[in-house]
């Protein structure tokens, strides 16, 4: 099977999950979105969902293919977010996401979910974090030359678009940082990372996920931390 | 003397640190505005130095009175940051920042700056943090109900500003937090707060300040930590 098979059975086994009445994160990414058009397949055949995107772009998606959509305003919690990752480590199922740049939207509704099913393909899987991949940082706008500074024992590249610095939903800039080969202690990281004034967000997904939904050659197969 | 001839006279004894060729940080808030004002004269009488606002409403002050502005894209580096502070921690000079919204630029060009002044008057002086007034926590405007959700521990209350929630400079919303009577470990709530999904920025400005000038009925008083 090529990439694209491989996340279409991840997505397909995760959106069975799919329950009516559900209140719905809807992830971004290609992965992500491909469980965005199955679930809209099923509300066209009937199903009684409501979802919250976690980026502008897929709010976008949702709103063409007939999902209805609501926000944290009217609904505080989630039952079921659905979402990829660019990388898992085995064991943990913590996860590096942020590579699309919705990095922060994404926390927030992983975080408000009783529920975060991650789909990937099986090329996603590491035995450590961090390595062969870049840790997205989300940081202000505001003084971001100052905050790329205070992240330079972590190599940051500010990631552009255009010549510019790109820009996420929130406002705010993605600094890409390179972390020694792998992570040895991912919260540890994480806690150092937030406390520099200017991080907003990073792309740690630490103890949050509820299941993982791996896709290869060899078929589908779910992993529980 | 009244409250604002304290801010004035603390105002005054920092302004008087700033020398030719400086990259200030300028403050918000009613006593730091004043410092602008005071800045604004000297330059006007030839001081030669350019300025770093930390807020909006201070930027559109310090343009109108005639205070060159620069970014951090020119300079990464502030030589001297003048602010205000709604509690300063007597012993440590720890700080409480935000009752005016502007704490997440304050905190990055206080964290960019060689040296924090911080200019009050004595009713901001307290024996530990906490008391008397709320912790201000900026958070992400996406998902915010969620992440007040998330701050229940601390009693948020959602700023709001004609009815609907205040939005920060940054385009985010501020909770503003009741932490007991006092904060006993303020790196660790600093932490604890960092670590929720949608947090954005505490008012906690732990470690930072290198000065603050403080004015009361008896004179003016210069505190080192």
């Amino acid at each position: 099977m090529d990439r694209d098979a491989l996340k279409r059975a991840a997505a397909e086994r995760a959106v069975a999950l799919v329950t009516d009445g559900m209140v719905l994160g809807l992830g971004s990414g290609s992965t992500a979105e491909i469980a965005v058009e199955l679930i809209a397949q099923r509300v066209a055949a009937g199903l009684d969902i409501v979802g919250i995107p976690t980026s502008e772009r897929t709010r976008v998606l949702a709103l063409r293919l007939g999902i209805p959509l609501t926000g944290f305003e009217a609904h505080a919690r989630i039952d079921l977010a659905i979402d990829g990752a660019d990388q898992v480590e085995r064991g943990s199922l913590d996860l590096i996401k942020g590579l699309g740049g919705a990095l922060l939207r994404e926390k927030i509704v992983a975080a408000s979910a009783r529920r975060l099913v991650i789909v990937v393909d099986d090329s996603k899987l590491v035995a450590r974090l961090g390595s062969r991949t870049a840790l997205p940082v989300e940081i202000a706008a505001f003084g971001w030359p100052s905050t790329v500074e205070r992240l330079q024992a972590y190599r940051p590249v500010l990631r552009t678009a255009g010549g510019m610095p790109f820009t996420t939903d929130g406002g705010n800039h993605i600094a890409d940082c390179t972390v020694d080969d792998t992570i040895a202690d991912a919260r540890k990281l994480e806690a150092a990372l937030h406390a520099l004034p200017g991080v907003i967000e990073t792309g740690l997904f630490i103890g949050m996920t509820s299941a993982v939904i791996v896709a290869g050659a060899s078929g589908v197969e779910e992993l529980t931390p």
